[in-house]
């Protein structure tokens, strides 16, 4: 209940903040038996880390996954693997300046009003680091479902106005900035740069494409497959819209236009466009599950800026650090990963409930 | 697990189909105490109801909700308060002749293969009619919100591309479309009346004012009040984006545009501009919360469409019947109730872990 | 999280007063495709109701369910089963004289502590006639476990002194009291009418043999198959100790007399002895379950008590009306319903884990 | 729903093998500023910890707890706590020939069914070291009890046939086998010799009394608080019966006897009498709540037994290494643990619901 699990029968609990110990995670309900390969996690939480290039911030985090519980000999026994990464590279003093201040976009103000005290380490529990334990954990969902072919695409669609023009899944992870367009990747890149000089930040957009779900998962009226991967999404920090197939743009559609119709493909029954981005009425169809998710620009900046303290009184503050000017590469995997969740999570349920 | 629940401490669960005897909600976490008043839950229904004017379906369903535990003496007794809703009205012989057809837009074919089997009289449990146990439900939520001076005003965004200028609170009800907007109003209703004309169906988007809630409501990680708040209304059917605050524009913001600078106003501290929405980390920080969803036109409609049957045989189909051509100021109704829900859930929640 | 719901994948949540209109049961998780026969449900409360035959109240509850959702042509669609039986033969003016007055043995006194009001009409919530919603959801239960070759015998093992010397299961229904064993049945209800004479009540104690569960049942830690089956039946009104196997006997038994020894029979391993009560370390083994309960004496007797108002002023009481002098037969099919849904849930939790 | 994880409020999820690197638990849901005294978690870990005195295992476990995350300057934060207790002492290679034989009365079996793999070292995630993390848990949930003047008793009630004679709480840390009773402690520690001698083992069973839980504490229907006390200590490994206040004796009682009459003193309202130990209805009444439970003799002996291997095969053990005659002494914290947690949450939950 307190915000800090996530799932059903594939159940996460993180834990950690960003300047304490580290961060971790158990993972309850993988099935036993999957071949656990602790390479891919590590390499999946490289995608995230940041460090990997110019337009990334300059802190190293040489992420390592330290797994405690729940494998033995190679395998995943079915009961829970906590993981852990710790915490390296830490300069708490950077924040000791801005412990009694309120920075604009970031969590301390409402973290204040609720706890009356906080971590102000870094943004403690609220920092962006908390989504290494969600990358560690959606790498495990990741491992079943790719033995049931199910592969899930995140890339970069846009940074601030720059908009991809076509999509080549191969080229994603060859260039910084996860943008699946070779023409559009370098204009990115030197939008990111030039805000960077600027000490400001850039905010994007992140779509998703999954495929190989099959039809008849989801669950009904609450738990529709788009309201879960909904909640799961959105609370990544900094993301502040989700859409599913034609999102937002489906208020300016007619039903003629919107609706997919069926037909039979291949032998099996599937809809001949995706409007509805692979979920209708919370059940997937089969087809391509498609989301798209836009991420604010980072809240920490070098610019100056007026904000409060503690006590209310008027402060100036400049972020100093090592901050991103943009996070929506980083945010790519953490947005896979909590779709990895989602998905394996329903897969189980349906599996429970198929047919007596 | 099964998806027809929602709510941690505030929790309803929900039953019943489109043309079985009714429709029915559990209403579990009700404090005691609260004076129930059955003529306010009967009055959202009838906001939510069709039949309400031109631009809606002239099925008439006379909701009239019945009360069956959870009150004594016109109170709350703590204990959990069901409601039922009858159907009349009910003519499943409309949809004889659709029972092997999967209708473009709808759940069927999601719920066939899922279920292998399924309620096809107007879609089951998969109609929107579901959404009159929402609505009952929230009634309850807002009967207390109400207490504690939280005001939830849901209102018609636009239609089609017709869009609202500006916001007169009191003017929403005034109308049959819900719009705010005095000058705008009548144009949407003549784009509904053209596009009923066609055989045709239009969507929409809805905005949520929240006003009220104290600083310091939402929970950590993975229950973000804005994440929470997501999984609350993608749930509800023809959802198909969610936004908070700024929305999908933060995607071509810079940091120093998006971030709320802190001031104190009236004793109090708060946001100077609202682009965060009230909610920054996930936790509420006192300022209005803001939010905005695309609604995609219903998905019967009289123009003939080319679909499958079970067996995978092309086949055509006219959808009679009384519909709606456009669903979004009678779901209006229904975002406020999953707000409301979400909002009193969370509040109890931060009541439990108040300062020992 | 307010008490009202039951179980995980398999989930019922209740509602309803004593006096009230009803209670009811949704019953949440049923997979589809499983034939619902009203009739049954109907024997299963007909053997709960009192009013069955001299030993108990001459209160004749003629419940009769009422199916609201979730059954379609005879069989559950996968949807909620919401059911309904309504309250009828009510007289709240006998409890009109107790309404400020707390009952010795009665649960007023803590919930009006807890809910600063109460229902007062026959005990409202916490009246034993909210157990009839059980024995609904445990009938539904029951329907699947059956095809699944699941049967659990319920009966009385003890009344008072007299404990039964051997068990005929084909006999239980035969006798009143609910007892397997020919020549104690008339000495148990001889007591029990003794009892009546003096005002009096008796208390007693139920056995529960549940055959055919397979090896592998149950979950690790927390959910234990016997910590569950132990929260849903201690749950039930009345039920003041819980024992599995051997039971409290265990804490004067040797490891050397305790362990039951594996062994192969018929090709399969199961153990020689059945001390565990068919389960270890939490999970079936495959042998019988064997459960225990201890039923107190009813709390309302006609024997004059002192006890104390809300103002704490003393009071003399004497409860009138028409009580069981012994609940324990009525209560041996509420033991089996909850046992039938812990078992059908952890058999759905085991099929959705089941190997990838 | 993996079973890892307890409690609603005050959730606690737990993992780690026996053999593992360690065990360990993250306590989610802890009120912010509550100091959190590590020493006290350490003395917490010492009284369930093996190596105590002659009467249990040899096996040293110098439990130590590292704090990960969620205390910051000495209190809670309101974040997660994640403890971990590293395995030291371990001897895989003791349990290498027993990897493919199932041990009587251990959880082998059922693992291997559930799993149809498991990790044999040391029972795994079966092995009583598991419970550690439930004690370091419930040393946190304590701290917050010890606040609001809740104190809970543990203590030895039986060995074999020997029973307490009288209570004397002061004396229970005073004597290896935890025993109230100063002339009945040496008679339990002689027995427990003698049977460890002839390399047996024996049950037992525990008593806990605790006080000052306020009246209206716990929840209806499902969730009485004798209920949740149910399931979460007979989820302890070992634990085979639960007795509530007269417990198994109330089924030789009759009304007249049993039912506590109600009176006044020192101006609040209480019972005369506790017979049902402290919860009426499922909720707590102001009194003492007095819980009773029976620990079967350990598994592991070392006189040869009977059993069979993974296929069946006829084998004969003789379980070597470092094992307890008895358990009892240390599954005493274990208890407390588990009912410390349980009001914890329980109080919560009250908290939340307070009159509007």
């Amino acid at each position: 209940m307190s915000g800090n699990s996530f799932g059903r029968l594939f159940r996460i609990t993180t834990f950690g903040e960003s300047h304490g110990c580290g961060i971790g995670v158990v993972v309850d309900g993988v099935p036993s038996g999957v071949e656990i390969d602790v390479d891919y996690i590590n390499r999946e939480l490289k995608r995230r880390r940041p460090g990997q290039s110019s337009i990334s911030t300059p802190r190293d985090e040489k992420d390592k996954v330290e797994i405690f519980s729940g494998v033995f000999e190679g395998k995943s026994t079915g009961m829970p693997i906590a993981m852990f990464i710790a915490n390296r590279n830490i300069k708490s003093t950077d924040y000791e300046n801005l412990k009694d201040i309120f920075r604009p976009g970031h969590a301390d103000f409402g973290y204040y009003m609720r706890y009356r005290m906080r971590d102000w380490r870094g943004g403690g529990r609220a920092s962006g680091r908390e989504t290494a334990a969600r990358v560690a954990a959606g790498a495990i969902a990741k491992m079943v479902l790719d033995k049931w072919g199910i592969t899930i695409y995140g890339y970069t669609r846009k940074i601030g106005d720059i908009k991809i023009k076509e999509i080549d899944y191969d080229f994603i992870e060859k260039n910084p900035v996860r943008c699946p367009d070779k023409e559009t990747a370098p204009k990115m890149i030197a939008l990111i740069e030039d805000v960077k000089q600027e000490g400001d930040s850039i905010g994007g957009e992140i779509e998703l494409t999954i495929s190989g779900v099959e039809a008849g998962v989801g669950d009904p009226v609450f738990d529709k497959l788009d309201a879960v991967l909904g909640h799961a999404i959105l609370s990544i920090g900094g993301i502040k819209s989700f859409e599913v197939g034609a999102g937002s743009k489906v208020s300016e559609m007619k039903g003629s236009e919107y609706n997919d119709r069926f037909i039979k493909r291949k032998g099996k029954i599937t809809t001949h466009t995706n409007r509805a981005g692979g979920i209708l009425g919370g059940i997937s169809t089969g087809a391509d599950i498609i989301i798209r998710v836009a991420v604010r620009p980072p809240a920490s900046i070098a610019i100056e800026q007026d904000t409060v303290d503690i006590d209310g009184k008027k402060r100036k503050i400049r972020i100093k650090g090592r901050h991103d000017p943009c996070i929506v590469p980083r945010v790519v995997p953490v947005v896979e990963a909590m779709a990895a969740i989602v998905l394996l999570d329903s897969i189980l349920i349906k599996k429970a409930y198929a047919t007596v």
